[in-house]
């Protein structure tokens, strides 16, 4: 079996971490599996990094950023091929442009234009545990990149793909996919398996297990990904085309953005025309919007009302105000004392009954909601901030709780 | 002009200094130069490394440790360019495989087989500052090699060469080539200008301002050198193919070597081919001989003499033992007491009375002679190491001093 596996940085933060995952490593090889690694920076290097060019540059361009970046993963693989060296077992670091990750020229966020399996390939055939640097690749002028946030997944998720792994594994420092944050919610369950779907819901709205990216990339291409634990040996949660009916909850999860803010375009005329003006304006500040409201007209006039990322909230005032005149508004105010909650569960809307529970536990709980918003496998509310919690702990426990 | 200037690790070790170089590197490309810049890893980067590796395994491979290393010279590239950028000046950074520079596979100590010129060119042809990674290289298999001490004096060399450069300076913490260690023996004089075999016999015995091989590739490819301080703006030391006589002293300097041995192969039979055997096992151990004496044989016996590198003294008595039978020794004997100093220059022997001074000076201080040993610009003696800095005082004294 081929396996891919991604370790985070922080499991490979010191030469203690380096030698537990190495265990890890060596369980997978031993047992006769063909195995890639991938690794992320050890834990602060890359904000260290950071650190330093900041210091001498605040504002340093993105081409540096990323050579200067890079060096992180290739400490992390040097470090865990030593250690795998150690153990007796043959392993092989390589870099971005070892394996020919080739990008576009996106700096700081590149995207993957292919990946060549020749020199992985190789390695593998000489019987070696590959360990690639993760987070980094190489533009079509020979220029070091960067994948950006959660790179590293990405990395792993396509090296999976063009190799034709049986797995890849993503080993974090939590155990899996829970329906709920569990250090906030009590009784948050681990899931067995989840939809790529899902997943990706579950991702755009603040779980941070894995990033969207690698998980599109994971479903495209069909790769069987595993969320588990660098610190415990047990199975964790698969992500996939279809979860089977008898290890899935209807639900799979119940998460908080309390990052939001929501903008309010007063007084617009109640015609054709005013929402693509406003949206347009936000299109070309680069500032995705989310939920939108339009409340019904008045006298002529009404108003628009969405979220936005809180910070991105004054940057949208200030494209709103500057275009103020062209949609025709009256004024323009920023709430960001409001939280969405959502739930997350492919075939939520097929199934009879399952979407308005939600608005049970919120109303039982005496908690207002300003705006609604769902889609095929998903339901966002939108209410204050101060109630997010309590609104969180309340449409779990009627999703999950034991009675 | 095309200058390739080359910056060392303390030149670069913070943010303040790399500001200090830039200025050095701005002056140049202000002045109308193309300028190529290659720099060593920041301060005690590349110790930390060391360390981090060790912390992990006591013998890590060379691959992985090249691959560990190379990130040092990444970091300080990136972080001058950022610095250039900050100056509003046009700079990227390219690293050793980015300029193709070909390496044989001798990790730890590869030598260089090529160098793209082509990478450069274009970017010099944008009017961009060209900021190379030093000391880093690549192999035909596409594996990251380092050239082991001084490699990045050798990057800058090669470059210099490949790119026919007009100038290529090596800055450094001192601000030229001396007549003898300046921090140690008083009236010590800066040389305006030596010759490559000078800075080579020079190299050999200690003075460690250039590593030999830059320097021998320098001469090969006549490539203009300079040394000169990064701290003070005043001309260095110039390394070329002849220096005009107006410019020279006959000698160019005084060095001491005091991490030397002398073993004594004692009671050898007074035959041919008993040299050939010493020298045979310490051959195949890889120790370096420097001088020999044979003493002339008494009695059917000799005695043969030879100093190594200290550091080599234990290993190379082993190994003398383990083939005393074959050699047909008495015993083996290991004197650490001694030192080597020795006077430099082109033409020495061809100068009447010149070398003898040497001897005069010893013999005035009282300083026993123990071996000797000479070539066209070198004059070396083996003294008691306890008297070894006042020999290179007197020595100095008799050649440069002011009487």
């Amino acid at each position: 079996m081929l396996i891919v596996q991604k370790f985070g940085g922080s499991s490979v933060a010191d030469a203690a971490k380096i030698e537990r995952v190495a265990g890890i490593i060596a369980d997978a090889y031993r047992a006769g599996n063909e195995v890639v690694v991938v690794l992320s920076a050890q834990g602060d290097t890359t904000d260290d990094l950071i650190e330093k060019a900041k210091e001498i540059n605040s504002n340093p361009s993105k081409r540096e950023m990323d050579v200067l970046l890079t060096v992180g993963e290739q400490i992390s693989v040097a470090l865990m091929a030593m250690q795998l060296e150690k153990m007796r077992l043959p392993a092989v670091s390589l870099t971005g442009w070892q394996i020919e990750m080739n990008t576009n020229s996106a700096h700081g966020a590149a995207r993957i234009k292919s990946v060549s399996t020749e020199r992985i390939r190789r390695e593998l055939d000489k019987n070696r545990i590959v360990l690639i640097a993760g987070f980094q690749g190489v533009n079509k002028y020979g220029d070091i990149t960067t994948l950006g946030r959660g790179g590293s997944d990405t990395t792993a998720v396509a090296v999976a793909a063009v190799l034709g792994a049986d797995k890849c594994q993503i080993y974090t420092d939590v155990d899996g996919v829970y329906t709920a944050d569990p250090h906030r919610v009590a009784g948050a369950k681990k899931l067995d398996a989840i939809t790529y779907d899902e997943m990706l819901e579950l991702a755009s709205l603040g779980n941070q297990v894995l990033h969207n990216r690698s998980v599109e990339m994971a479903k495209r291409y069909h790769v069987d990904l595993e969320v588990l634990s660098s610190y415990e040996r047990k199975p964790g949660t698969k992500v996939q085309e279809v979860v089977k009916p008898v290890e899935r909850m209807i639900i799979s999860g119940v998460v908080k953005d309390a990052k939001i803010a929501r903008i309010t375009v007063a007084g617009v005329p109640d015609e054709p025309g005013v929402a693509f003006r406003v949206f347009s304006v936000m299109g070309r500040a680069r500032i995705n919007v989310d939920i939108i409201l339009q409340s019904a007209g008045r006298g002529g006039t009404t108003d628009i009302s969405f979220t936005v990322a809180e910070d991105d909230a004054d940057e949208a005032k200030a494209a709103l105000e500057a275009g103020a005149d062209a949609i025709g508004c009256d004024h323009i105010t920023v709430d960001r004392d409001v939280a969405k909650v959502s739930i997350v569960g492919a075939g939520l809307m097929h199934a009879p009954g399952m979407a308005v529970r939600m608005f049970e536990a919120l109303a039982n709980s005496h908690i207002n909601i300003q705006m609604i918003s769902s889609s095929e496998i998903k339901l966002s509310a939108v209410i204050p901030r101060a109630d997010a919690d309590r609104a969180v702990a309340a449409v779990h426990e009627k999703y999950f709780g034991e009675s």
